[in-house]
């Protein structure tokens, strides 16, 4: 692959033959691809605390809903395995909770492996982080193969952000669905957003798309709707990080903007999250707490100074893709067209 | 000016006291202020043949609609100054022409100094130059009173790309209007999107803002759309680059994302522009040429590489925003509210 001859090297021993790992937990230490760096250097984060999987996550060296709720819940284990102690358990609960705000896969996994914790120590702790890892592993296999059925005859696609191996346990949400598009040979091509002001597109699905051999071009985020208009894509689709029970999203700061043009022009808008992205405590987006992040990040890009430093700045992380935007909500229970409050809690047990 | 104290520097003497001066002409030569290199330096570029200016245009140095037809019309003056050969006129008229296919101003300011050229030579083609320019700072004059006028009650508005004293003559279009507003004490603050890929409202807008005191964010161009959701506006205020006969509007990627926005919120859409960036002769949207830029420019931010170099981009500079989204059409003859193709060449003498 192209990509290897560009330079990049496996500097610490992940596994990318066929694609890229995120995440492994080796028994004793949680290795973690350090997402900020790529595409220009491979390492792996080794982390054996709850404050370091803590950090790595709100530093965004680990992203992506699901896999943010993986790694907090390996995080509790890693901690009990140092001090079993119940304060221990309760302040590896508070930090990994409070890491992201947003996503709410990581307030499920935490809450899980705590309940686990409290009845059966470390190692019941450690055997339901090894359980949320594997059912993940499991709804990236089944979001694929749904979200690709449910687009059939759509042969280009536009992303937002990054929601493949590096977002998620497996091939990913949305990523995962174009992937399993392309493995049916159905996929021309992806446009993928560049998605200030981090560069997930930029920097990670195009890493991912480049190491699966699908053809894709990169655009700004606000060439998206221009595009969209000028029919350059038979569906939008994006992941999600938190779906609110009546079936609006928060996702990405630019999936809202993406619905609107997708809506206007008529094609596909869809989105892709296991049901634990699911919120159903949560009634609609308008209750959902958007994160603003640090200004700074408005202010550069992969750090160079964009404007003057003392330039004021708002950086909301997030925004709220109301349900009648949405055409489809792929999950790995299969997909609900049209979401509302009726079709989106029948996705949850119970 | 706190801009000041982070220590830029007036180093070519362009005038910068109470605003930007983009442009001047000293009699022998066009000095132009490189934009490329705002905010971060200050430096005017010396132009005295018309392919200076053309390279000047089309590399950025010189960008905003009305700001490039004045240059190109300096520039046809300039060369005949040189070689008064019908030749040289033709030369001149073609590369002007060329060095920005969407821009109509520059089309339309060409043609004007080109037949007054034919009738009378350099002189006279410098005579049509300066009226060229006079006319569009009389312009800006009028559509910062009949824009403010329009958003009476208005006090946070959100603006793209650079529409100020840099893209236009005078206050400028968008930011012309927006700096009356100011000066009437009846804006709160504005958010500025950066606009990828080069940043002119990181870059430029923010920078004007600051040396006109006017209280600012800056945002990613994706945060708009949940930000207009949000109520964080109450108005949406952009300049054009050619406006259709039937109203459609061409203006920088990422407008008619904004627009959209703008109207599933519920609040003004306003497009200014002189009445010499209507072209007649273009019917509607779907006729306008995207001019398709360098994919370079997609790869990079202010010169930091953002992807694996290899990686495809698709660079389009312009998207058209429909009439239909465009809640009023600010020009120096007035505001078209609505605008149809009927108020639309009602503008336009003849």
């Amino acid at each position: 692959m192209s990509i290897l001859r560009a330079g990049i090297e496996n500097t610490a021993g992940a596994s990318v033959a066929g694609g890229v790992v995120a995440l492994r937990f080796d028994g004793e230490t949680l290795w973690a691809l350090d997402q900020r760096r790529l595409p220009f250097e491979e390492v792996e984060l080794p982390l054996c605390r709850a404050s370091e999987v803590a950090e790595a996550i709100r530093g965004l060296s680990i992203r992506g809903a699901p896999l943010i709720g993986v790694a907090a819940a390996y995080g509790i284990a890693l901690e009990l395995i140092h001090d079993p102690s119940p304060e221990s358990l309760e302040r590896a609960t508070t930090i990994l909770r409070a890491a992201r705000p947003t996503a709410v896969n990581l307030a499920w996994a935490v809450d899980r492996v705590h309940a686990a914790a409290v009845d059966g120590g470390a190692a019941a702790a450690l055997a339901q982080a090894r359980a949320i890892h594997e059912s993940e592993l499991a709804a990236s296999a089944a979001m694929a193969t749904a979200g690709a059925d449910a687009l059939a005859g759509v042969t280009r696609v536009m992303t937002h952000c990054n929601t493949g191996a590096l977002a998620a346990p497996g091939a990913g949400t949305a990523l995962g669905v174009i992937a399993e598009l392309a493995r049916r040979d159905q996929l021309e091509y992806v446009l993928a957003t560049e998605t200030r002001p981090l560069l997930q597109g930029a920097r990670l699905t195009a890493y991912e798309l480049s190491k699966l051999g699908i053809a894709h071009e990169l655009i700004v985020d606000s060439a998206a709707a221009g595009l969209i208009a000028g029919g350059a894509v038979g569906a939008v689709i994006v992941g999600c990080d938190r779906v609110a029970a009546n079936g609006d999203v928060a996702n990405k700061v630019g999936t809202y903007g993406l619905a609107l043009a997708a809506r206007a022009a008529g094609i596909e808008f869809i989105v892709a999250g296991p049901t634990s992205t699911i919120d159903p405590a949560c009634a609609s987006g308008s209750e959902i707490v958007i994160e603003e992040r640090d200004p700074g990040e408005v202010r550069q890009a992969h750090g160079q100074l964009l404007t003057l430093p003392g330039t004021a700045c708002r950086n909301p992380a997030f925004d709220v893709t109301p349900a009648e935007l949405v055409t489809g909500l792929v999950t790995e229970r299969g997909v609900v067209r049209a979401p509302t409050r009726e079709s989106v809690l029948a996705l949850l047990p119970g």
